[in-house]
């Protein structure tokens, strides 16, 4: 498709959006994105952003394009920000074409930042001629969206948050076939949000429990990384849903404060811990977006589904299993 | 209506309920009901339960009518422990026939027990030939419902949280003229709340940001105070709702959690917000129900009718402007 100017001049990489058990929400240092907690995710199988690389010295600026579409403004001025980190590290003055593509709906709090900041780290250095290790990579996908390091390894990760940029990066902490958890997201609101996580990560040391949320982090983590080990669900889902409680508490006791969730959000967190309460193997878990994910054992998905499907507000409904690692394709 | 057996030996009183702007939640003791933290309130006038007290030596045990229907079961019971200390006080071995009525619907978050235990404190010492302070009441009126004790001061309320039981009581800190504030309270829901306050304060400390929030009280209270003395509703609305939004944060992160909001609830908060930013003097706060409590001046009150009479599931609109203290009618 790209002629190459140069050996390994081009690069295409792929990688999963993740879903947030154990949520990021703030920083310490906002320029390195280093979190003010660690967090677990599970990475999302079948939502895929493919991105390609290619460095040619022709080009006078980077220029980037999303879904077919040439992008300007912040979108570009943030890529081409962390693209100079890319080129610092190679030692590249070349700029480069970015042309990326998502099978999923932009900006409704599924995380896409995620993916592509994931996949372009390791279409960008390869491209660059760079091999960075798993954690190098994570690292760097870091710089461009903090959650994009947990879309480098595959299946269950842990972001260790680190006290610099060299050791806050995410590991595996059990492969996609670990266990058949199942993310069943029911898309509320397919809208672009109307505050972006970066600017929400600036907020949340204006709410008065913060630093509380962030103080009890360790003991999250602890319970949720040996829920996951220990295939124990109905510990899981009650971390989870605390865990997303906590931070959504956090983002609507912030000055100016931020809500991302809708009446129908509300609908079907009530209906999930109903249905839990039934016995159904089922929680919740809402990221910096209305739209609610349902994690649900893979035994529990069909009558999940029928639920789901009786509910006519509910514009979509998506069925992600645990996710691999962000892999280059070419 | 009553025969009186002895001088004094029955008393009718009324009290409003009251509406937090800082609110209460969670107890530094639970028995004596002594607050984690100071709260402000504004007492609800048109909003009013009328208690009737009569000391009988015929009666073997107290009785409560309450609306007209005799009860029994956990009702009498907390009735029946709050005279218990009132016959202490007064030194009197006789049980009480209590009748109270409400104009107002019960256990929908308008604080139904507040204004229950500030007349019943009222009508009870008086019966029993007892007389109180103000500050006495109010601290008698705490033992059986925390908020109780805003509810006996006038128009404008603090709660002092004191110590031990002596010194937590509340003070008037402007009278119910000092300022044109109104109520409406949007009515979403009629029911009986599945888990009542009492039980909701027990569970405040199990939230891992109870302690934050506390912490933080005195100075929401300073903000707060100062905004009612100095009229200054742009003030007021953004920490009435911060402190709302707190009070909920711990509520739904609580262990079990406590989902005191339904859909239209958030829906409101969601429209009052974005009245405010378009320039309407209004903002909301919620009590332990989903009814959404929304302030405004004076002067915007026909125009918030107006919209809110243009949202059909909104069951009942009540128009409260700040009310008078608790008051001996016989």
């Amino acid at each position: 498709m790209f002629k190459k100017s140069s050996p390994a001049s081009v690069a295409t990489a792929m990688a999963h959006p993740n879903i947030a058990f154990i949520k990021y929400w703030g920083n310490r240092d906002d320029e390195l994105r280093l979190p003010a907690n660690g967090s677990i995710s599970m990475n999302l199988e079948g939502l895929t952003t493919r991105t390609t690389v290619r460095f040619d010295p022709k080009l006078k600026n980077d220029t980037l394009i999303l879904n077919k579409k040439l992008q300007g403004g912040n979108a570009l001025q943030r890529v081409s920000a962390f693209m100079d980190i890319v080129r610092q590290k190679a030692n590249l003055k070349l700029f480069a074409e970015i042309v990326t593509e998502n099978n999923f709906p932009a900006g409704s709090g599924l995380a896409s930042s995620a993916a592509a900041f994931a996949a372009l780290s390791l279409a960008a250095t390869k491209a660059a001629g760079l091999n960075l290790s798993r954690q190098e990579l994570s690292a760097l996908a870091r710089r461009g969206s903090g959650s994009a390091c947990r879309s480098i390894p595959a299946g269950f990760v842990e972001w260790l948050p680190g006290s610099e940029d060299e050791d806050s990066y995410a590991i595996s902490i059990a492969p996609p076939n670990h266990w058949e958890l199942v993310d069943c997201i029911a898309v509320v609101e397919t809208d672009h949000k109307s505050v972006g996580s970066t600017e929400g990560h600036r907020l949340a040391a204006t709410s008065p429990i913060q630093a509380a949320r962030v103080e009890d982090a360790p003991r999250r983590l602890d319970i949720c990384r040996r829920a996951i080990l220990q295939k124990d669900f109905d510990t899981l889902a009650q971390i989870v849903e605390l865990d997303s409680n906590l931070m959504h508490a956090v983002m609507m006791t912030s000055s100016p404060p931020l809500f991302y969730w809708n009446p129908l959000s509300i609908d079907l967190m009530k209906r999930v811990q109903s249905w839990r309460n039934e016995g159904l193997p089922v929680c919740y878990t809402l990221d910096a977006g209305p739209n609610v994910h349902i994690l649900c054992l893979n035994e529990a998905l069909s009558e999940l589904k029928f639920r789901l499907h009786q509910i006519p507000a509910i514009e979509q409904i998506l069925i992600c299993r645990p996710g691999g690692p962000a892999t280059l394709l070419e």
